[in-house]
């Protein structure tokens, strides 16, 4: 044990700077503060991600996983020379090929230079954090944006400022609110295994298009399931952006993935659908029976879309997964789910698409 | 718990191909095959870093740290249908910004089509772990490599195959073993923060440059320490990096760094020697004080670099940490630890100097 710390001590502590304690900072509730990345106003608590009315409706590791804050930002404005968070969250979660920072950290960037900028992640200590992500700042006043918790919900959070300095609604407005890209998708698109909770791939998207992303993903759960694409048709978004493969299978993709656009069709006729492939897992050049699952899985997807087009839908599109996440196969930490690398990758990649596709 | 259980469950099981259990393999101690990364054969035990005489000599955290097998791998051959390990750790360590998987998992590398490609990680159960790498291989004959915990001790290892396999030596010297690039540093240079034990970045290099890597990163304390360049300087290396700035500061440079590299000198006066700057951590361009602190410890080693071509030394060359880990700032999960994603793109800066100076 005492090793353990004696290891953890020195992981912390190159030589850093002039540091301040953190009961120099005062603490605000973010409530305050606007949130962006939500596609619902109407949920239970302020910091989840599916309408109230779903609790009945839905399966219940969907609902389960909605309280997860999974692309979820506050945004706000100081000049504070110090910023600082304290936050508790709900589950105290632990994987064991996942950053705790990613599961249940915090993490803040700052607009400079016209272009939103990383600061620095908070790191958990547990259930309750309270401790300062940035100091030594100019004193300039500057708009932040604080990404929350990938995996792991949130009963609060406030922001820390010194205690002499103001913080405040932000001045800007971006990324842009008002009509977000909206991602429908698995434990990947919720942002397994981002080691930042900036760095899940909608949320890099969402600095990259300058636009708010609503991040949709249910690790193990994006199975298609009906009322959750009534609930998205809802959503006033310029694009759409269908990533569920990894969690259906072929009988489900045959079953369920035509209706679910349809329901969002009924709603939205003309906004913008982009399908995406099973990403190519990098275990699957080795293990032969998940190389067949897959393609066979993106045959399915291929066919689907093509049937679509013929139908007469002019606004759907088809991302291919032949280098979505690079070709040195580096990109994830178990075959599967993407690290850092991965996840910019992917961004880079679906970036064209959709910004040509929603004209921004 | 039980919900935390259901995400945990979630996150590992996408749809995948047919599974075997565990016992359906056999496991063999891994002290029957090679170790390639370690720069001294006379250590206490199999898997660390630094000769045991130096448990006396030097201090106790670079001595604890030692213990830990970043940067060594084990290589062996087979043809079994399915790869498992059966492993337990020391510490059973764990880190709030760094994945488990990274500390004390497992990594599988196989030499498929010429090239060095990453199979699968074994993730960490905890103290003991027994599981299953890869599987619904084809049968053929191949080399492998398996990267060991970056944080963490192994206090034993064995390798699985299927009960009617054979598991041998290696047949190919790959990567090229007896003269290795030898890297001294830091947490990072011992593989904080990557999500796979082999994404540090002296791994990433070993497999550029088919050539075995040393890492001799003590986490936070890759203080110039003499008697550690005294061991040092008796591996037969290509090449020497020293990357140990983010552990010292200004005064400890002044004091010890021009000995430190004469101490490698009197025995390997033509090897060449590469000095690499300290990082540009991603908050220093928001944390004043830490942005003048590395701004002058890099003017430092830019001196002294200066002072030894001068003084006559001709196989000494310098790294500008300008772009080392990209221009996006995205690259570190805390402003100094790097990601996968800063892993890789040091190792590709690291690349043509290191192969250029090295004669590879």
């Amino acid at each position: 044990m005492k090793k353990q710390l004696l290891l953890i001590l020195a992981l912390c502590l190159p030589f850093l700077g002039f540091t301040i304690p953190v009961d120099s900072l005062k603490f605000i509730d973010a409530a305050a503060f606007p949130v962006i990345g939500k596609g619902f106003s109407d949920t239970q608590t302020r910091y989840e991600r599916l309408p109230a009315r779903l609790e009945e409706l839905t399966r219940k590791p969907v609902w389960n996983l909605s309280k997860n804050s999974s692309g979820l930002a506050v945004r706000f404005r100081t000049a504070s020379t110090a910023i600082g968070a304290r936050w508790e969250v709900t589950g105290d979660v632990t994987m064991n090929h996942f950053a705790p920072t990613g599961i249940k950290g915090l993490d803040l960037y700052c607009l400079k230079d016209g272009k939103w900028q990383f600061v620095n992640s908070a790191r958990p200590a547990g259930k309750l954090t309270t401790t300062i992500i940035v100091q030594n700042l100019t004193g300039e006043e500057m708009e932040y944006m604080l990404y929350l918790p990938l995996y792991d919900g949130l009963k609060s959070l406030e922001i820390g400022v010194t205690k002499q300095s103001e913080i405040k609604l932000p001045a800007v407005n971006s990324p842009k609110t008002g009509t977000p890209v909206v991602f429908y998708g698995t434990s990947i698109t919720q942002g397994g295994c981002a080691n930042r909770t900036g760095m899940a791939y909608p949320s890099i998207l969402s600095r990259m298009l300058d636009c708010e992303t609503v991040n949709l993903g249910f690790s193990g759960n994006g199975q298609l399931d009906f009322e959750v694409a009534e609930a998205m048709a809802n959503i006033p978004a310029s694009c759409f952006v269908m990533d569920c493969l990894p969690n259906v299978s072929p009988e489900q993709i045959n079953e369920k993935y035509v209706r679910f656009l349809e329901i969002i069709r009924e709603k939205q006729p003309q906004t913008p659908i982009v399908l995406v492939e099973n990403i190519l897992y990098t275990h699957m050049f080795f293990d032969q029976s998940t190389n067949s699952l897959i393609n066979r899985k993106n045959e399915l997807l291929s066919r689907i879309f093509k049937e679509q087009k013929k139908s007469g839908d002019k606004n759907i599109y088809y991302i291919k997964a032949d280098k979505l996440i690079g070709s040195d196969r580096e990109a994830t930490v178990d075959g599967v789910h993407l690290t850092d690398l991965g996840f910019l990758r992917m961004a880079e990649n679906l970036y064209p698409v959709i910004r040509k596709v929603s004209n921004f």
